[in-house]
Parts: C-alpha cells; sequence; structure tokens
C-alpha cells in the first residue's frame, strides 16, 4: 500500500518516549505495515533541549514547545508519553479535536477524563488509542476490545501494579522476607518506585487501569473517586492499598493457604451496574494470580462464552512499553480507529458500587479485613 | 456506520459450528460493531439436515451442499468449521477465489495449504481469518500479528494442545499418578481425546499449530512435515510425541526439578533461518508453562523491545473456540483484513531446521534425551 508517510510527533522523551524515538529513526522499514502507510519521526517536544541533545537525540527535531508540535502542521499523529495531567490532558484534547490521531500511555489522563475526551475523539474522528495505559508491553487492551468482541464480559481483574507487587513479593518472599519499609526502599533504590510513592503504595495506579479495563470491558467510564481502595478493618484503622499490609498479615494469610496481592477488579452487576476494587486481597496463593510475583503483571477476563483468558508480562518499564506505543502507531498507519474499537460509546463518568464488600473475607489477628478472591 | 448487513455462511455444525449458530441467531444485535456493518446468518451446511433439524437448527437455512453456499450469491463470508483436509480446502480456496472472506478454526488446513490460501486471499483481496486455529479462545494470532507489530520476534512456544497436556497431567498428579494408557482412556471417556488419538498423541495438532504461530512470527509458512516429533534416545526407540513418554520418565524428570510436558517452539536462527519442534521437553516444575495443567493452554512469546509476554486458557472447547470465530467475524464486519494484518507476505513453505537438537537435554533411565527448556 503506498500513500504519504505517517508524521509522528512524540511529547516527552523520558523511559518510554526515548525508546519509541530510537525504533522510529532506527527501525523505520521494519515499523511500517506491508497493509499501511511509512511512520515518519517530524518532532520531539523535551523539557531541556541542550540535556536531550547531549544525549543523543537529533537536534533538528526537538523542541521545549510541546503546543506548537500539537497545533503545527508537521504532524499527523501526537505520541503523548509526557504523564502527569497537564499539560498532558490538554494537549491530548487540542490534538484530538483538530483531528489528530493521539496515542498515549497517560493512564491518570485516560482514567480522569476518558468520558471527554472519547468525546471529542469520536466526534472529530479521530483516533485514541491508550494500549500502552495498562500492562505495559502486554497487550490486554486490544484484544479485550477486539478479538473478544464476540464475548459478554463478567468480570477483569487482575495484578496491574508492579510496584506494589514488588514490595508484597519482597513481604513475601521464603528465604527472606522483608517488612514494608526496607521492602519499599528496596524497590526505591532499583527504580521500581518513586520517591513520592503514594500513587503506587495508595492504589491510584491501578485504580486508573482497572477504570480503563472496565471502559473496554462494560462501555462505562467509572469515575476513579469512587473507587475503594482501603480494606475494612476492625478498628477502622487500615490504610489505602497496601500502606498497612503487614508481616504478621502476610503469615496470618499464608496458614490459610493464601497470600495478600494487591487485585484490581471490575464486574458486571446486574443488567447495568459495574462493581469495582482496588484493594489488597487473599488469593490462593497456589493460583496464576497468587503466584505473580515481582514487577510482572497478570490481567484475567472472565467472558460468555470464552471462559477465562489470561495475559501476564512485564507490566512496566520503558522498552516494553514502547512495544505498545508502537503497536498503536502501526494501527493508525493502517487506518485502524480507537483502541475502544467495535464497542459502543461509552457512558459516564458513573459510580462505581464496591466490590466484595458483601463478600466473604480473611480476619487477620490486626483486624483487617482482606477480601477472599479465587 | 451503516451499510448492508455482512451475509454469512456456516460449513460445519459439530461443537464449535453449532455454538456459532446459535450465537449470530440470538445474539445478533450484541454482535453488531458499533463502527461496522451487523452481521446475518444466511445458510448453515451440515451433513445431515433431518438430523440437524432436530436438533433445533432452522430447517430453512439448512443445506448439505455446501459448495452451493460458497458459489451461491447469498454469502459474503464463508465460516469453514467442517475440519479435516478435503472438502473444506477445496471450500476455503474457492471462497477466497471469488472474493468472499473467510473465517476457519480449521489448524490443519492453513498450517498444510497456508501458502497457497494467502497467495489466493492476497491476490483476490479477501480476508482470511483464523485466530481459532490456535489456542481455542485465547487471543493470541491477533496480538502476535498485531499488537506486538512494533516487535522483532524471537521465539514463540507454548503448551498448545489440550490433550497431551491433560493426560501428562494426569500423569503427573500428586496424589494419583495414572500411566498413559489409564489417562489416555480417561481423556476418551470425557472426550479430551478421539477414538483415533495419533492426531494428538503424536504432535501433528501441535505441529500445525507451531505452524501457524512461526507464520505470524517470522513470516515463514513451515513445511509441517520438517518439524521434528520424536525425542532423541539411546536405543533410538522412542516414539513421536508422548506416545513413550512413562510414569518413569516423569518421576526422573521430578527428581530434577521438572516435568515432562508436549512443547511447540519456534525461534529466529540468525537472519533468515526459524527452528522449530514439537517434543516432549523436560520444563522446570516451578514456571508458569510447568504448572499449565489439564486441557489449558499458554503460550509464551519473547520479543524485542517488549520482552516475553504470555497467554493462557481453555484451549479448546466448542464455547471458547466459538468466541475467536465470533472475534474474526466482528473483524471482518468492521473492514479488518487477515490474521496476518500487517504483516508482510510470508515466503515458503521452507524447512523447518530441528530446535534444540544442539541444546541440553535430561536423559532419563529408559535412555530417552528429553530436551530441556527454561
Amino acid at each position: 500500500m503506498s500513500g504519504a508517510p505517517l508524521r509522528v510527533a512524540v511529547l516527552g522523551a523520558g523511559t518510554v518516549g526515548r525508546e519509541v524515538v530510537c525504533a522510529l529513526l532506527e527501525r523505520t522499514a521494519e515499523l511500517r505495515p506491508s497493509d499501511g502507510v511509512a511512520l515518519v519521526l517530524t518532532g520531539v517536544a523535551v523539557r531541556d533541549v541542550a540535556r536531550a541533545v547531549e544525549r543523543g537525540l537529533p537536534a533538528e527535531l526537538l523542541t521545549d514547545a510541546p503546543a506548537h508540535l500539537v497545533a503545527g502542521d508537521e504532524a499527523d499523529v501526537i505520541v503523548e508519553l509526557m504523564g502527569g495531567d497537564e499539560p498532558a490532558h490538554t494537549l491530548i484534547a487540542a490534538a484530538l479535536s483538530m483531528g489528530k490521531s493521539v496515542v498515549t500511555a497517560n493512564k491518570h489522563v485516560i482514567a480522569h477524563h476518558g468520558p471527554d475526551l472519547e468525546a471529542i475523539a469520536r466526534r472529530n474522528g479521530a483516533a485514541l488509542r491508550f494500549e500502552a495505559a495498562v500492562g505495559g508491553g502486554i497487550p490486554v487492551l486490544g484484544p479485550l476490545a477486539t478479538d473478544l468482541a464476540g464475548n459478554r464480559i463478567e468480570r477483569v481483574r487482575g495484578i496491574v501494579n508492579g510496584t506494589t507487587n514488588y514490595i508484597l513479593s519482597a513481604m513475601t518472599d521464603d528465604e527472606a522476607p522483608q517488612d514494608y519499609a526496607t521492602a519499599l526502599a528496596e524497590a526505591q533504590r532499583l527504580g521500581y518506585a518513586e520517591a513520592d510513592p503514594s500513587g503506587d503504595v495508595e492504589g491510584h495506579d491501578a485504580v486508573n487501569k482497572i477504570v480503563i479495563l472496565a471502559r473496554l470491558a462494560f462501555d462505562r467510564w467509572l469515575d476513579p473517586g469512587t473507587i475503594p481502595t482501603r480494606p475494612a478493618s476492625v478498628s477502622g484503622s487500615a490504610g489505602p492499598g497496601i500502606t498497612t499490609v503487614s508481616l504478621a498479615d502476610e503469615r496470618d494469610a499464608r496458614a490459610e493457604g493464601r497470600i495478600v496481592r494487591l487485585l484490581a477488579s471490575a464486574s458486571r452487576d446486574g443488567a447495568t451496574d459495574v462493581r469495582a476494587s482496588v484493594l489488597p486481597t487473599a488469593l490462593p496463593f497456589d493460583s496464576p494470580l497468587g503466584r505473580t510475583s515481582g514487577v510482572r503483571n497478570r490481567i484475567e477476563v472472565d467472558g460468555t462464552p470464552v471462559g477465562r483468558v489470561a495475559f501476564d508480562g512485564p507490566g512496566a518499564g520503558g522498552a516494553a512499553t514502547s512495544s505498545a506505543v508502537l503497536g498503536d502507531l502501526i494501527a493508525i498507519a493502517r487506518g485502524g480507529g480507537s483502541t475502544w474499537g467495535p464497542r459502543p460509546a461509552a457512558t459516564g463518568p458513573s459510580v462505581a458500587p464496591a466490590e466484595a464488600r458483601q463478600g466473604s473475607y480473611l480476619e487477620t489477628a490486626s483486624g483487617v479485613r482482606y477480601p477472599i478472591d479465587d
């Protein structure tokens, strides 16, 4: 297939951005779909141009004005890899408003502004793709929306945050279990956790991901602020996410053949409702989710007629995540649409009733009631 | 999106065909992609019309002449679910020659006639989709060809045959291990193995699947007849596939922390070659592949930059497999192309040099040398 190449501007040259930029520069022929047009990099927005040049990025492509790349006429598709809320949100919305397609790894923006961005993309016939927002390089959003399109999805759940899973894995290591503070410090040393770890350990990152998964499974944008992240406890003192999971709690769980992991889950509830939660959960020790350790992710999808299918792999990292961004770019070069594919326009934002509050739980000696999930 | 509905004819109403026919009749609205046309069932070819009517299929759709459905002008897409070589192969080729798209679950036909069928499909601008041919309902071919299109795939391997994995799981059951003959008889009783089990236990089914996976990973159609299925042995008496795996062999493997499973594998070898094999393989007992038990399948893909991603789920069964067929139909209703998506036209058929012959192996007391794979 011939046609003018697709001109790509990348906003942000952090760990993922650098990988994407290098791939576009060095693997141009390989990345060209046989049934689509070529991809050509026409601009890269960075915070500090001089430093980017030092790091080997081509000076003629660089700018410190991402809004100019979005508004100018030298790019057909915008790859947003800056992260965070603003200016990423406004830049994505502006690009879609101009009819430019957008690829992003920004789970925060998609989860918090999904309803608006979907409406803008649909109104302007622009593709919005965000495979990299969940599970890093693991193909999961595309398969859920397209390959599994013949199913009624009943539930999607998984271990979707590598930082917390690394910490909990260190706390449940057979040989030398570390306590929470030590494991967190080690995760920070290895670059698996940020200096301010709250986005991961309090569950916000996993909340964003379950909102995105739920949109593709149930055609509903949930309001991330309504998804519970704090387990029930007798004293009411359990913290959000994994912040108060203790070695003693993990030992109590192990005595019951279970292991506590941060599980993000969303399931259909009757004809119209969706329940969702991000809670430290007592999983069977001897199960695929219970055995998912370290920074790997695993997402399980229950649907009819398919039954249960699962996707696992590296949930983070610049190289792995760049695979998802490149896959989205190739899809756009083939004329493919948005990540939601054949699914109907979503409603929302809507409140997500807590999942498993009515369900059974494992109460540890500390009085925390970890929901049980098999 | 509006447009004339896509008229679908289904050839074969066995376990998968019945599920597809019922879904098309009962879930018409649900299966219509929001960005494509509706699917409407216009014909079903069965062997025995009277029996199909008794089973509740609508008489006005039935025929015992599949060639008429293919040649007639009442179907835009042909769903081939008869299985076996002929007449399935000729019917698929005829449909593609007429420019009609084809969805099939027929791994034998795709693996053995892939080069021809791909050429016919490309020449006539017809889509050929076969997600159901590998891994039942697990989305793996689509993700490999499209979501992972930004990668250079290094290897694809997996447990892709539920029958042999059920038998080997029964032979390695902790509580009451069964010998090969007992486990095979039980698999036959449960419908997991056919009366003539040779296609599964000798590895032919897994060979077909690795040929299809290799085409999508490496753009090469391997000749299935050249893929080794017989492990080396001191006496030269090891049979093909799992036919001579014994309880003693499994015990010997366990003593080394391993478990013997039928592993299908294909990997890149230098710039142009692909090595492939379907061999009973000594896997780490405590690994995701080693723990894949019963009739479940698991396929692992190693690529750059993604690293290792994996897909698991039910590898067979009418309901699960119908999910893949329906997904392919929805893709065609959206104007999607063939399963190979953005990948270049494949070469072949080509000889597949044996994999792992040079590698390390675990030699059991019986003298069989099971290749080791971590």
